[in-house]
């Protein structure tokens, strides 16, 4: 093989983000749900993901199901390992985005030194869209879908957000979504309210039908 | 909050990745390059992914430039990092499988166990397409476009594949791609009449047309 035909042969094309926005006609981003354990973080993450796919955009979700048995199976609920776990998260969220989704991601995230990082770690402005899942302790512990507020309370969970670990609040969250008393198909517009209002997604909502 | 109400609003609903491969017309996978530094793995993945993508289907890359740099970036090339840094690889082609991506990716991947951990992680049959991308190491020093086999020989770098460590060649590959004296087309064409023969994309070519 000469060298010329080995540089042609190694010529490089590749796909680029704008190329991919192009072709889906919406913007990649990453949601980033922080909140309390039974906040509703998962549940409204799901919905958005599920209304998002329905008009016809690229979506997709990751929460513990899918990372903390996988990606991240080897860390525990230390603060270092939430932090490494977060950090492992906020990569490969920023990887989707760079594909063209809009990722949402439910964790907890309690800490706002990791939250900031992911935001950092993003290639454009507004990739990051911080969204605070409000929702008092008293009725997270209430709701507690899991058990786990209780087994907290008893002592056989340790490190456990907002009993015996802190949860440092967002100062400066793009939304903060109240699940109290709400019906979720109302925080569910508030989010897409604001995805369409800063041009994430088209502002019409007739997409699905054309995709039919 | 009642309690009824709470029921209902915590019901989820989520995405299945039936739901978005009918959507796309096409199958999620991970395709898999494994071969020796400068045997072609980056050049080949990279025109696989512009053409699937030129043809409607969507595609993603994973490589050093996007992985060891963010994910990975707190791994050396110990065998024991190797291992650790395919592991997370794989982790991540899984998830964007689950999305319903073709994702290829390329990484030297030296070691036949690590490979054959991804393809158990899979979750489905045929979601694993191993993709040897075979060329004689001598091809490859003399091509060498980055100077590693020339800094590996000197001792600059130590435990560099095909050199100082090894290369374990796969047994069971679904495709074996020579790239010694071939166009990089022709490579392309065998892989994608691979995928089309084993039902991952559609029989027919003119798929681009009808999303334009």
């Amino acid at each position: 093989m000469g060298e010329g035909s080995r540089n042609v042969f190694w010529q490089v094309g590749s796909v680029s983000r704008e190329d991919r926005e192009a072709r889906r006609g919406h913007r990649g981003c990453v949601l980033w749900f922080t909140g309390l354990s039974a906040s509703g973080k998962s549940t409204l993450a799901s919905h958005v993901e599920q209304r998002l796919f329905d008009e016809g955009y690229f979506t997709y979700m990751l929460d513990g199901d899918n990372v903390r048995h996988g990606l991240c199976t080897d860390l525990g609920f230390s603060h270092e390992d939430r932090t490494e776990n977060i950090r492992r998260v906020g990569e490969v969220a920023k990887l989707f985005a760079e594909a063209g989704a809009i990722v949402a991601t439910a964790f907890i995230s309690p800490y706002r030194a990791d939250r900031d990082h992911v935001r950092d770690l993003m290639s454009r402005d507004g990739d990051f869209v911080e969204v605070f899942v409000s929702c008092p302790l008293e009725v997270c512990e209430h709701r507690d879908p899991k058990g786990l507020y209780e087994r907290a309370r008893a002592g056989e969970i340790r490190d456990f957000t907002g009993i015996d670990a802190p949860y440092e609040l967002p100062e400066a969250a793009e939304l903060v979504v109240e699940t109290q008393d709400r019906e979720i198909s109302e925080c569910v517009d508030q989010i897409i309210a604001y995805l369409r209002q800063h041009g994430y997604i088209e502002a019409a909502v007739s997409r699905a039908s054309s995709l039919s």
